[in-house]
């Protein structure tokens, strides 16, 4: 017996995620409905949501199915997740048992989990959603973890094409902005890697330090490459990067290098409070006026301006709500 | 396009309260069914709840919809509600961002959210639920606010007709009530609008520097004289008020002009827990046995004693009972 | 007119209990559907839950209905329990008023509290879980209370039979275990009891000073008697006790005599660290391979080794589905 998880979108095959993405259209228009009766998932937030609970908890219902909302540590127990611990701490579960079991009332598990503390090498292989998927006998989906938001990167691949129509060869400028804290890197590398999916020119402008993890970059690039787009090159002044773009995905995420360490990456970030989408900014991109590009929720007026995300550019309404119907894709392939 | 929004009882005509209340009657005795297939409601409760959300549940549920329960801060991110803020501290997510995507997920949005701190000038205009309802593109309820609890009006209304057959001319006495707490003013000023509304006698009885906000109490006495009731007087003597009630509406509430000073409030209601209503207070009342209201949660023996609360003329469970009712009519209102 | 509560299993009558069991069984094999249309589960968690919120949640879905999770001091007011008290302290609402207004909203009333603070004698009459009974107009179901998890209690009889075939004389080890907290009785009572109904013979093992309530042993003994099994003694050695056992139920609990005191009960237990089911004693049992039960969370390599958990004889995931399966029929038996 094989069950399928989506752990990251590149462990589908391309001609999968095109018929994700093609259901996802025909979901939109109010083509599909029904195929989840009966059907339980049970979501895992080790983090706060507002979207991602709310989307799949209407996408089960939508299709005649129910998502039961778990938060480990508040309302349920909280998780270990070490192999081998000797459990006389503080956490209750193990996640093993915990996958194993809900693997038995549920149909499908999402398990969104940040990264926390300890250094980048021991977190950078998403141990802990992967562990899930191996204890869980039912498919589990990713999110979002501490290298990808696979969801977000479905919602970000649908929304480029409906903005774009053709987005190969368009430019796309992944841009670092500053944020009172250092974020994961999960939703930046998936939104180059939606743009790469799509043939785009990509480019990523952040400040010197805030490259993302290498594994992601050469992924991009590789990808980018592979669906006849191109990397164009990483830059470290956001006005020369924003010159012709297409489309401008603004997102704030902490050093990698300095990862684990707060007080030394916030040092690194003083005098970057400069990197924030300005309404002057978004009129050096291609026509005056680039498709603006969010995965929420946004810091107004420190990471893009007021005039920018109400302006007639953003987009990022509509990539919230687009998470609701590639969710209802992601679910339909799973389950039915 | 025009979207309706229930914020205030007050900002729909008396015939489509009328009409609501009517469906509710039908909704009690079993009649009528189905109508929220598919319909999805968001409730966004910045407050704790009981009532307000088991009822909604229900409400979506027994008609075929699916309520989700969203709690900023917790579950959820914490919201900003200032317009303009250069958004670098504690909140995460901006309130017009959260009510656009919600609209997006949703067909109907519930907002809880109590006054905190400030002062009164600042919340008096109920900005967080009006501005939810503003960049909400789906109808946006009023779970409670700083000045009105629209759906207790709804339930309270109902309650004074199944007790009081026609309400017209009967004595309806607002009580205050001692409470550890300086509580918000929206239930006592909803409270006495739908007794107004029902064209009721109406008696506020508090102690000095107790009194509503000076709009809230002309509304009600506008009311209550457009509907043939009286606005009869405010009085400092629970005793004396209490003579010849039909119903004692009992209910704490903070002062207002010492809203946001909590120190200082405190010491206003030293010597203040004589407000409580009494077996021997209920006897003075019309015929020895005036309905008993309250919206619930109570203090009990702190506010109403045990034997009120547990005596035959208590109300207060078929109140909360009535929430249930009304809110299917309110629902089927908004979304049918 | 009668209702019918779930307090504990000995409330029901035998013959209901094993029509209970029977219809889990025909639920587990997928026979039964439908049954709960338009049905509403509250559930009032004053305690933490991943399990039991889980699977009542399925339950009540798969048949049609729906569950609602509410949390006293959390999502919810915090509950007072005293009868009479005179609530100016911190809890918003009397449980008496919780319970009689759930039971307006919802058609059947989930609780779980467990015991904190105070003394043995003040707890162990299940005071919270019964007034919640009393009060409310619908079935109320014990979701784990001090003294009894009956919800646990059906699965493990589920689990006995499926792993047993016949149980009758086989023998039952319950196991104490070591564990950093003082955890309470009704798990390990409800575990035994089962066992009792089942006419196997009963072996507690724990150290001096760990024993259950009396009125649990004798309980235990009592229908272990009237079944036709046997309660053969009571040892404080783990190694000598697991010789010869069919099952062995694993579980920590703090000393009752000691209830209230953690830090005189964590001098007591200091030292028995060695309570543990490893490997080689799992090799005593007989065949070596006795099944393996526990209700979950498990702390790995402090209660249970690895080893153990994830071998052959581990029935712990089983245990946990059980619920699913037993609550499905308990939810069918009581509100069709």
């Amino acid at each position: 017996m094989t069950k399928r998880d989506f752990i990251t979108v590149e462990d589908w095959t391309p001609e999968q995620v095109d018929a994700l993405l093609a259901l996802a259209v025909r979901i939109k228009r109010g083509e599909v409905s029904g195929g989840l009766e009966r059907k339980v998932m049970a979501m895992v937030f080790m983090d706060p949501s507002l979207r991602t609970r709310t989307s799949f908890e209407t996408a089960m219902f939508l299709h005649g199915g129910h998502a039961i909302v778990l938060e480990p540590g508040k309302s349920s127990w909280s998780l270990e997740t070490e192999a081998g611990a000797v459990m006389d701490g503080a956490t209750v579960e193990h996640i093993k048992d915990a996958a194993r079991v809900l693997g038995r009332y549920a149909d499908v598990v999402g398990v969104r989990s940040f990264p926390r503390g300890g250094d980048w090498a021991s977190v950078r292989d998403d141990r802990i959603v992967r562990d899930f998927a191996r204890f869980c006998e039912k498919p589990v989906i990713n999110m979002e973890s501490t290298r990808r938001h696979p969801c977000q990167q479905l919602a970000d691949a649908l929304t480029l094409r409906e903005r774009l129509g053709d987005p190969r060869g368009k430019r796309f400028v992944l841009m670092w902005a500053w944020h009172p804290k250092a974020l994961p890197t999960a939703v930046p590398a998936s939104a180059a890697l939606a743009a790469a999916h799509q043939g785009m020119e990509i480019v990523i402008a952040r400040p010197e330090g805030y490259e993302l993890d290498p594994d992601d970059t050469a992924l991009i690039r590789k990808i980018a490459q592979e669906r006849g787009g191109e990397f164009v090159h990483i830059m470290n002044d956001p006005d020369e990067a924003l010159v012709g773009a297409d489309v401008v995905y603004v997102k704030s995420w902490g050093a990698v290098k300095q990862f684990g360490r707060p007080e030394e990456e916030a040092l690194m970030r003083q005098g970057l409070r400069d990197w924030r989408l300005t309404a002057p900014r978004l009129k050096s991109t291609r026509g005056g006026g680039a498709t603006v590009m969010h995965c929420l929720p946004v810091r107004r007026n420190v990471e893009i301006d007021d005039a920018v995300l109400d302006g007639p550019t953003s987009a990022v309404v509509d990539e919230a709500e687009n998470r609701l119907h590639v969710q209802r894709a992601l679910l339909l392939e799973l389950l039915r």
